[in-house]
């Protein structure tokens, strides 16, 4: 159902025929259409819900809908919704929320609640801690199929996922893995402990959402188990939040590689001031860098002066060998972060990208100098000199577009930074020196 | 269990130690000891595994290690290993094997499975086709609990996923699903009919494998069914293979950003000469768009002579004005595939591109101005004129760099290729124009 159709049953005040459309709606489109209306037609929609989808959607709003919506329901809604929410979901919204909602919230939580809720918010961001959820069905060993079922029909139905179950000892330490699956298909009077997975994969609190989502990856897990450092389970995290990490891991090495440091922020709820601030400290420290290629221009000038022909051809071979660099710094990132490639295949990696470089920078000179000798009629000094620069240029651009990401790594920096603008940077200044070096010794220039 | 001792056990053949080892390992960690072994220590090792786990350590395994150990094992062995895979490992696996590996298999297959699998290699790459398996459950509406969940008891030990179940009629058309979570927590007489969803999220078969994941990501899923055109049931698809498809898409993207031609191959088995050739296009044609650079230098070659030292910013000034748009590309080309901006937004992306280019713009002027005056002692003029054009450079190179890739989407090109490289090529070409025409008019040069 399209969002204008619904703006017009709104409009109209048509409520029941609106109850009646939405109630057949996903969850999430229902929260979208929410998120995209006004903020009087959102809550006035957000009313109309049937009380046991309300929550659901609640859950898919934006932060800023949340925030609307909290600060006009009154309290005893509020806390319903709220304590119906998953306890992943509960500290999400929580750590979004401004300090007087959050206030709101507490007033009506028991004792017990809101200190899992203060142990929960503390776990530092990006960690496993951070995307673990409460919502698991716990069994002991001793019990049989028949009353672990038994157990999971009287809980299952607050819990996220029920589809793997975790078998604990006395002390909450983390004994196994059951999966409905196994337990459906054993017979009802199998021990628990007969059937579940003793070399059960598990996570840290503390480890990083970037680790975790690789084990979600290497073992295609549905769900995975978090231990505290006493090894006790005290949470699970589950794929949908994973392919979230993913994305955002994704959206994280994309902004590095545009020398833009990492934002959560969604583009269009941000500031221009906010958006500038990320921006530009890369900015300041490639236009300083950038300053050495004006060196090595200022070095030659005598050169230029003597052949100001040559300067045409200064931006041709400086985009070139950035985007040499960056081509291959590019696919080594990407390798490094997808664990294709280790520190170990470094030689490899130079081999290769020299083998590409020549290659390339071959097939580009050839172009170049049909393009500046035979088309554009200079002479063949000049000619020369920039087709000899590319071959050169391009080979090197390539080798420390390859090296630099994967020595970046080794010394503990994020190899995202050594993306196109810093080997941009580094592959203009080298591809000056050696334009003008080879100038100077090819044309004669007395310097 | 570290590789080393894995290697160590082989060479001294206490191969009986070896496999108790194995025993306990998961399957993904096997697998890859077996890529990265040896060929003849692998096919060992994997003969030592034990029966019920070796298909699927197989289907793990990289393609070239499948191929090697399906041309060393017996037919039977063969026909075991490849009959009991998931279906959709099935299909990835004969579509990766060379003809001779795929006779030997399809001559032991029956006709019925012969044609599902021509029929599932018939799908076009990267489409949901290509991406399901028919490993599923499907029930019917008449059924109770207790039939359904006899049914999954008897089939589900074959099924890839069970979580959630398929409802078909008689046609085999799709009427809802029911998970196992549903069917576990009600009474054993309930009808399936009554706690089916019947609004049910599914994709066609010629769905490309990015929206397919996009449905993944919006709705929480963990399974989606596939239906044919005329609406029949034909497989399912996985989150765990979703995972893999955001993964590549994000590859593609990054690769696309970096002006390289996508490649699935992985980096170090690919050959310099198809690396080469997937990363020479884009070389080619950026380098023949930087030409246009060179005829804005040229045809302000007076000025430059005129006043040399302008040489020596022009590295400066084309590489901010090519950071600063491709920070503004980036963050909008991401957006636009995470789907929180659309065609319409263009208004708004420009003015707040041209707010964060004054922002930006300015701090870089003032820094730029205070070097250039101050530290290195340059005339006023020049520094002035470096200052403005950078202020417009930027301004005008993060507009671009906003909304060029908005407009590739619109005319249905993929805005990956709005990155960074030609960006910054159309930056270099505005950069210079700016740069050189302040420069006459400040500095008074006669053209």
């Amino acid at each position: 159902m399209a969002i204008d159709d619904i703006k017009q049953l709104l409009e109209e005040k048509r409520y029941a025929e609106l109850k009646e459309k939405i109630k057949d709606m996903q969850i999430q489109d229902i929260a979208e259409i929410v998120d995209e209306l006004d903020t009087k037609n959102a809550i006035i929609l957000f009313r109309l819900l049937p009380k046991e989808i309300a929550t659901d959607v609640f859950s898919y709003l934006s932060s800023e809908r949340q925030s609307e919506i909290s600060m006009m329901i009154d309290e005893n809604e509020l806390n319903e919704i709220v304590s119906d929410l998953f306890f992943d979901d509960k500290i999400d919204f929580l750590e979004e929320m401004p300090a007087n909602v959050v206030k709101r919230i507490l007033r009506n939580t028991s004792e017990a609640e809101r200190k899992l809720i203060n142990q929960f918010l503390q776990y530092p961001e990006y960690s496993a801690g951070s995307l673990m959820t409460i919502e698991f069905v716990d069994l002991k060993k001793e019990m049989t199929v028949a009353e672990a079922l038994e157990k999971i029909r009287r809980v299952g139905r607050d819990r996220e996922i029920v589809y793997t179950c975790y078998v604990t000892d006395a002390w909450r330490k983390l004994e196994g893995i059951v999966s409905l699956k196994d337990l459906v298909l054993a017979s009802p009077d199998t021990k628990v402990e007969d059937i579940m997975k003793k070399d059960v994969i598990y996570v840290d609190t503390y480890d990083d959402q970037e680790e975790v989502a690789d084990v979600f990856k290497k073992y295609d897990l549905l769900a995975v188990p978090v231990v505290d450092q006493e090894k006790r389970l005290v949470g699970i995290i589950t794929i949908d939040d994973i392919v979230d990490v993913i994305e955002e891991e994704n959206t994280e090495d994309i902004q590095r590689m545009a020398a833009i440091q990492p934002t959560e922020e969604e583009y269009l709820d941000a500031t221009p001031f906010m958006i500038a601030r990320k921006r530009l400290l890369w900015l300041l420290i490639l236009m300083i860098s950038a300053t050495v290629s004006g060196y090595i221009i200022r070095k030659y000038q005598v050169a230029l002066e003597a052949v100001v022909a040559l300067a045409a051809f200064i931006p041709m071979l400086m985009d070139t060998a950035g985007n040499a660099g960056s081509q291959a710094s590019v696919t080594v990132i990407r390798s490094l972060v997808l664990g294709e490639l280790k520190f170990g295949d470094i030689l490899k990696v130079i081999l290769k990208e020299a083998q590409v470089g020549v290659l390339a920078g071959v097939a580009l000179a050839l172009v170049n100098f049909i393009r500046v000798y035979f088309v554009e009629g200079y002479g063949f000094g000049i000619a020369i000199t920039i087709s000899l620069s590319l071959i050169f240029t391009v080979i090197i651009a390539k080798i420390i577009g390859g090296t630099l990401p994967m020595i970046a790594k080794r010394i503990g920096l994020d190899p995202a930074i050594m993306a196109s603008p810093l080997i941009t940077t580094i592959a203009d200044a080298i591809s000056l020196t050696i334009y003008f070096s080879l100038a100077v010794w090819i044309l004669h220039i007395t310097m």
